[in-house]
């Protein structure tokens, strides 16, 4: 078994706030982070797949092909965008990077080719924060 | 002479766009980076003085409290902030990192101690962009 | 189960050595590393987290409170430091990277709140040397 | 249990091609990794050991010691070669990072001390992809 | 006036040979660099353009546009190549990076827009070496 | 002319303090950088040659020989050692990197073979402080 990991990156805005509180409830328990205006990051994301290399092609899974996949479903709908507001499947959730991670992952799960083992989502928010998801 | 540099960092959600044009217009312009929702970025702020090591202290300029003085004029006023929105001395101004360094610049200097010479500006808006400003 | 990660700094001196051998044995065994008169190192420490996000706020846990506890236990005793001689929790013990994270653990632990579980902590000794430790 | 890591790096050159295959189906399945003058890379190699520290020296494994035995038998067989070509452990296998990395564990293993445990090796290829593999 | 630097990478294969030599001089000269079967490196690119922001647009010059220049006449020539065998304008020349990155200047200057100033080039060849040129 | 840089590293101890002040004086200049017991850093050094490329081998100069110099030179005398102690060219001079960086230049130009020109010399302190010298 070898794990392979494409490491993508996008640019996005966000804020944490929960619409059930008031604004200073908001701010209580997010800060700075809950700033009405928005504030954002640089994501870098890190895609892990496991499973055993082909005999004919040294491979576990084309990264090219990873690349594109993991582009069209997941990067094509965050990069430039508005995670709260332009990202539908982040309606209704708290844009923390936990709640970012676990979304991303059921977004590219189903557009994996069959047979092809997603491992591991890591996902940088700033250079000193990350998150990592195993899929449950 | 001997140059000291300290690197700070401040997270800011922006976006690209001119108020005289249309949407369409800053669509064609800026592209992804005119999305009327924001995107954002973690910048790295890179300020470098320039002087002569002070025989008593060794220093050119304490770097601890050049951090204090970025964090206090330049910092605090760019992060977790839109820099659109809630920056007083980006008002008017189109947000592209070139304008921004600029910015700073004019921001910072006044708060620098007497002697005490400002060499270059340095801000990477993604890892992969960077601008420089020496002044004029 | 998501895990988050929070990264954080300090620069300490520490030297090699085993008080129970001549300085010679020190040297072969551990030979620069047991310069009398110390060196010291930018360590780089990443705390990792696992648990489930909270629905309310997205957070497995509020990683500026982690930071804040990371840096009044484990950081404000370790920074600018002699790791040997300043860090009573490394009173005794052989100021290997090894050691120095497992004690880094038991003094990190206590300090957390209940139900929060440390996952990993993981140590930069140099760019190129780091140590893992998950508790046992 | 401690997890201690070293990183060593080398460049080379490679192609990747499969040699039961006619020179257009290689560029269908490897694209411009199939450019039958090579291509080559900057490689990171992290090799990570396991165990419990010595109580006289503080170690899982003494690290100059790792690097010694990972340079000799890994690093200088790779470095500035073409793996292609230049390297024995390689021949006959397609050049893909995940048939480096179990051909470098399978090299690097007969190597260690009785009693040292590899846990992981883990290679970059490019910044932004990279291999890992546990044994088995 | 504002610099504004762009980042691009290229994976080649490479080495330093003087087709006047024996293949015994330029191995003393060359050293492992010399390998008849290539190796090769991830390289990085900065490229660096001066001017002042446009009042229009607060740009320099749009690095989208500066990307796609130097992807069309430089990096798709130099990626997944050998520099030797598969780029015209490095033919007859030594493949150091010193004269890499004077025939990348070479190669970019007649493709930028006029009134668009080229300042600096730095090319990584390892992460701890790389060569600066600023066009003469 | 064309720039060339190698980096190398080196790991020391040291502490700033000015031994015509009281512990005291030192304290409220210095802050924990005082620290009686020595704290240390790991330091990077990029040292940067300029000349014109030979033409028989394409090299300003060749980094491998840059490389050994640099190490017998310079990072010997500072590896692993106490830089206010065990360092005789830092000898009645406080540590800071401004006059470390400066005498790094004294001690390495007279060790570069003629004609060689030594341009700038780098020194990260920290992966967020560092100071350039240029021989004036």
């Amino acid at each position: 078994m070898v794990y392979i990991t494409r490491i993508e990156h996008f640019n996005a805005a966000h804020k944490l706030f929960n619409p059930k509180w008031t604004p200073e409830q908001n701010e209580v328990v997010f800060g700075k982070c809950a700033n009405e205006n928005w504030h954002g990051h640089n994501f870098e994301l890190y895609v892990t797949l496991k499973g055993e290399p082909d005999p004919e092609t040294g491979f576990v899974f084309d990264v090219k092909k990873l690349s594109i996949i993991v582009n069209e479903h997941v990067i094509e709908k965050l990069d430039h965008k508005n995670l709260n507001v332009d990202v539908p499947f982040m309606a209704g959730k708290i844009c923390s990077s936990e709640n970012l991670v676990i979304a991303i992952w059921e977004q590219l799960v189903p557009h994996l080719p069959a047979g092809v083992a997603l491992h591991c989502l890591k996902l940088y928010e700033t250079p000193r924060i990350f998150v990592e998801y195993f899929g449950n």
